[in-house]
């Protein structure tokens, strides 16, 4: 099965694309989507929508697994992510793709089994987890891929 | 012209469709998009998508204003209704619709010209300005119109 893990944003969404098989887990792909902020917030949207839509068609995942936003964040910046993830969760359920949500404090006891690992810690647990060659990059896209393991370890 | 003003909201979205000339102020239509709470967030804002479609299919406006969120309301309500503001958003991009965003501050100065004002006395000047027989319920709908006004009389 095909799980894409979406880290939300207005600037970046980043995403992590995970092929899961009985006897093993395959990194099929991760990056970023990045919209301009040159634009204005409904364009900036529509881009996240279009591109989101096609991963979807590209990749025709089973799952997909996104970040719950913390409620202590930023409140503008909450705002602002969370009109990112509306038209994700929208993009999703017109191709009828179960969603699954997980706050980061799940995602990075998923995946480190403690919770204290800072950034460059986590990127090193995804990159061991995933046998790839080399730390994933940018760091959206490693949330990408850390969010797709978390729903795999979560659902284990 | 036609403007469509838009409270938003994942339960509720309220609107407000009012036809502007050179002599006056025509209210067309005033209501809510309601959603169930026994559906699932990405459930929810697909029917407030296809709901706001259909509006803006409907009524063919050349404006959207909607409300723009307060950034110190309750962050995980905030949340959930920037979710509903992103669908919205996408919905009227698609129809290359532009959308002009007021905070709730500016809504009630345009509206009373103090800023002072409660939600009854809101709805009475809304009922007089609009010359409608009685006030516009429910409270989301009159929101709505009231932020179609607010933009006509920003725009003036």
């Amino acid at each position: 099965m095909i799980i894409v893990g979406i880290d939300p944003g207005l600037a970046t969404v980043g995403f992590g694309v995970i092929q899961k098989s009985e006897e093993n887990i395959i990194p099929v792909s991760y990056g970023c989507i990045r919209t301009s902020a040159n634009k204005k917030t409904p364009e900036r949207l529509l881009d996240i929508y279009n591109e989101t839509n096609a991963l979807f068609e590209k990749y025709n995942p089973q799952t997909v697994a996104i970040e719950k936003l913390f409620f202590n964040k930023n409140v503008t910046s909450a705002m602002r992510v969370s009109e990112a993830r509306g038209v994700i969760l929208l993009a999703a359920q017109q191709k009828q793709i179960p969603v699954f949500e997980y706050t980061p404090a799940q995602i990075k006891q998923a995946i480190t089994g403690a919770g204290r690992a800072d950034k460059r810690q986590m990127q090193e647990m995804i990159k061991s987890l995933l046998g790839l060659d080399e730390l994933p990059r940018p760091d959206d896209a490693a949330d990408g891929l850390s969010i797709a393991l978390c729903h795999i370890h979560i659902m284990r």
